[in-house]
């Protein structure tokens, strides 16, 4: 850090299991990606280009190329999982991971109608070739899934082989976990937590008042995702309790 | 594109006149606009220098040459041209489009009451100058216009010599188009498809549900404008299907 | 400017006491810096590091020298201020501000509660070091203080040797002088007006219908801050009259 404060809590540093902050790219060109890596390197832990904007992506190698430079892993979002399962492209999208040497991939069922043991069979394909995130959760915000069904999902898909399960939000943070308003569903989180390791869950939290929301419930330490690259260095700084929203978190024993 | 996607719908290539995207640039600086094109110049169809940026935004003539190197057109925001006709400074507003080069002018009147024969006068004018793009709505939510006068205004601009013309919406997406909730006036846009032909319109759609609602109904060669630099890749994964909001649009024939 | 307009009213230039436009850099990389500077440095008067941004912002030298190289003076949010204050580290924050050859710092109470004479010894001290910026408002929206209370401490925190007081906003414009909507307190700001004079004051207004509202009431010279590096070239043409918001403004004297 620049310069000394007393009071602030310990960050894990990398390579981080807990504490884990995932960004979402959703189109920087190379240089754009330097800067980010410039300031942010040390903040972020993983990269995910969102939902299917690889395919698009001009440039897709060389900004693979810096981010690698940087010591940050990139994968593909879970959309362009669902886009390649629903043409019957399964091994495309094998090779595709391949053809760019990712590392991870994500496994997700949120614009797809997936039969559950067969998305738990997905994971296992792929946890063989890659670190495999998987996500829980629809893009669709009229389907509500019970709290049950969120635990049971999120504890077979970590038996199949998921390294870490994703709570779903999309950019917007309006699904998923979140209401329409964007409001936590604090029933949900809470309940997942009594039967899921909270390392072992990256809670996607793309809006401020809900990034407040985990840290202020979870600590400085908590696995959050779909972070903007611009809103990496304000997160860093809601985690340690420097910025208005959880600033009294840490000063307990401290007297003004 | 970066690998292969059974499925996805056939996108026009430039120079387009379909499926056409309109950007819009609110006071990148130099650099910025040399990323901007590394990563999008494919996808942009034309450029604007939103309102009278142009005015204020330095190193114009250097943001210009690199415009002109992607390939990639630019013209100033109507508000532009109000500024000068509400000024009595027509003469010096064309002398400014042949400072700069520029080949395409839009002609408006979203922020001045201007007489619509006067304005057609003004699109014949420019039109030997320049390709005129016009827009038709107002800036101020208030005025709402029925949508039998948004069609005589639109046909008679065609017809006065403008090249394409542009609906409304501003960069917030709550007016003309859009009511301000940002929510699509829907029977407007279908009453006007009934009599001008789609691809002579230019939809300013800034927010994400109002591309999905003119891709959902047009398709992925729509014509859509007043779009974020930041929101161009983006709007290309919505066009293709490939983004949650639009993932069914093209799997009719594809089963699970 | 780039071409010729007329009625456009005469802005200030640097260095400005009027017209003044603080910039809110929530964690640029260098190089974003020099985009920033290299587009904005005319129009900027000074940059925040916002809240306690400059804490984990790496390169933080490299970013200070550019913004010294452009002109443009930086000081660090006032909640860093606070967060030395709370952990009773004062003499470390002075050592702080002269680390970094700071010319310029914050006194705030917007998250710690402070004895409000307490807060005029502390911008009393730091004057003597440093050319103090002091702010007054909460930013917990819970905490309404009356028109009355505003004055005062404006008034005192400038006897106690503030160059200027701030009016607090947050990045979000929904706390101090606005409501959760964002809309503006307007009886408080004129109160505020009738004892303090405008010049005084730096009004946070990070939204554009604040930036507007201000604009429409002191005119194109009024102090705003909280403004975003991109917005700062769209917050010159508001403050213009060359956006359709304020389009009217200064057109009394011309006729259609």
């Amino acid at each position: 850090m620049n310069y000394e404060l007393k009071n602030i809590p310990v960050r894990t540093t990398k390579p981080r299991t807990e504490g884990f902050t995932m960004a979402m790219d959703k189109g920087l060109s190379p240089r754009q990606v330097e800067d980010f890596m410039s300031s942010c390197s040390d903040y972020v832990d993983i990269v995910k280009l969102g939902w299917s904007t690889s395919y698009v992506t001009k440039n897709l190698r060389e900004k693979l190329d810096i981010y690698k430079e940087a010591g940050v892993p990139v994968y593909f979002g879970g959309t362009l999982f669902e886009a390649f399962i629903v043409r019957g492209q399964f091994d495309d999208y094998r090779a595709v991971l391949d053809k760019y040497g990712l590392e991870f991939a994500e496994v997700s069922d949120g614009s797809i109608s997936l039969n559950h043991d067969k998305k738990c069979e997905y994971i296992s394909q792929l946890a063989k070739q890659v670190t495999v995130l998987s996500e829980v959760g629809s893009k669709d915000a009229a389907k509500i899934i019970p709290p049950y069904k969120w635990i049971e999902q999120m504890q077979s898909e970590l038996d199949a082989g998921a390294w870490k399960v994703i709570g779903e939000a999309r950019e917007g943070g309006n699904v998923g976990l979140f209401r329409d308003s964007g409001e936590v569903r604090q029933g949900l989180v809470e309940e997942i937590l009594t039967q899921i390791p909270g390392d072992k869950i990256i809670w996607e939290a793309p809006i401020k008042s809900q990034q407040v929301w985990f840290v202020k419930l979870l600590g400085a330490n908590v696995n959050l995702g779909n972070i903007s690259p611009s809103e990496i260095i304000p997160l860093e700084t809601v985690r340690l309790g420097l910025r208005g929203d959880t600033f009294d978190m840490y000063l307990e024993d401290i007297k003004l």
